[in-house]
Order: C-alpha cells, then structure tokens, then sequence
C-alpha cells in the first residue's frame, strides 16, 4: 500500500484546514494526538485527514467530514477541547484554522 | 521575521488544497514552481498560500483567493495549464485537489 492523498469526496462536504507552527514543548502531544485520531474515527461523518511537515517548519493538517453537523460534533467533543487549551497552552506558536465548505475536487493517479 | 501560518482573512473567500506524492521526476520543477508563484502574486484577488512537506512523504499546498472570479483566473492562466500538465506527466505520482469557499477562520500566536 503506498502513500496516497485522501480521495476527493461527492461535494459538498467541509474541510478544516488546522496550518501551525510548533513549540518547543512536546510533552504529552503523540499521546493526546493518538487520542484525539481515535475519537474522530468514531464519528460517522468523518471522512478522513491528511497532514505534512515540512520540518523545522510549517505543518499543514486537513480533516474532512460530511456535513456541519459532524464537524460540530468534533469541535465539541470535551476531550478535544482540553486538547486544544493544552495545544494553545503548550504546543503550538502559532496556528490558523479555516472551515470551508468543498465546492469542487478531482484527484490523479498515475497508475489509478 | 518568524515562520508564520497564513492568517485568517474576512469570510467568505477561496481555498485550494492540492495534497499530492512527488514522483522521482525533479526536471524543471523548482524553475516552474519559481514562475508559477511570479504568476500567482499578480493576481489582484490571490491572497497567499503555504505549503508543507514530510521528507519522502505527503505534501499539502494551500492557496487562498478572494473570490471565484481570481481563481478562475488563476486556473485558466496559459502558463499554469502548461504547468499542470508537466505535473501530471513527470512530476506527481498522485495528488487530490479540493477547491473551498471558507466560511469561518481564526488565528492564535502566542506572543501575538
């Protein structure tokens, strides 16, 4: 199985797009992330995430779900709530988040 | 100058998230890319864009515009189709475009 981008979905489905830069801390942060990865697999309009770093540098992570009832359910779930403090608290320098609604999207494969 | 994360900018506008796997194939690309960014910032209504890379892994770029009007611009650019089309014979192995209007965004930075 090689590396391959999340598939384009059947618009329309939202797409949070979290881009950050890192702090020094990183106590606690795989295992919170762990967490965090199988909370969101139990969410039924979740349809997949995808993340790059580029490193020393910047990271780009994009989470799909269905609708803006899926996602509000992520966004308001406790424990990814006390991630986020801790992530503001401790993890991150700084952060972006931009929520948006997938209007369009086609993918390629060179031997898809 | 720090390394910062695209901001948040006033709702609604486009975003481009292009997630891709690199083929071996590096002829020409840093040249085009150079050129494609030159094209890019003409465009009254392009806004930025941020990239990140996992060595041997996923990339994911993102570039934000205004409104549909300077995306379609930007999509139909003679230079950039030529691009893209070099992209799909040499440079990637695969990739997913997902093209979004934003709806809601925010920044955090610690010491902002």
């Amino acid at each position: 199985m090689s590396l391959q981008p999340v598939p384009a979905f059947e618009p329309p489905y939202l797409m949070a797009v979290f881009s950050n830069v890192r702090a020094d801390d990183d106590s606690g942060y795989p295992q919170v992330l762990a967490r965090m990865n199988e909370i969101v697999a139990q969410n039924p309009g979740f349809l997949g995430h995808e993340s790059a770093r580029t490193p020393g540098g910047l990271g780009i992570t994009v989470a799909y779900f269905r609708d803006h009832e899926s996602l509000r359910v992520w966004r308001e779930d406790l424990e990814h709530q006390a991630a986020m403090e801790k992530g503001r608290a401790d993890w991150y320098e700084s952060y972006t988040l931009h929520v948006a609604t997938v209007e369009r999207s086609h993918g390629f494969a060179r031997n898809g």
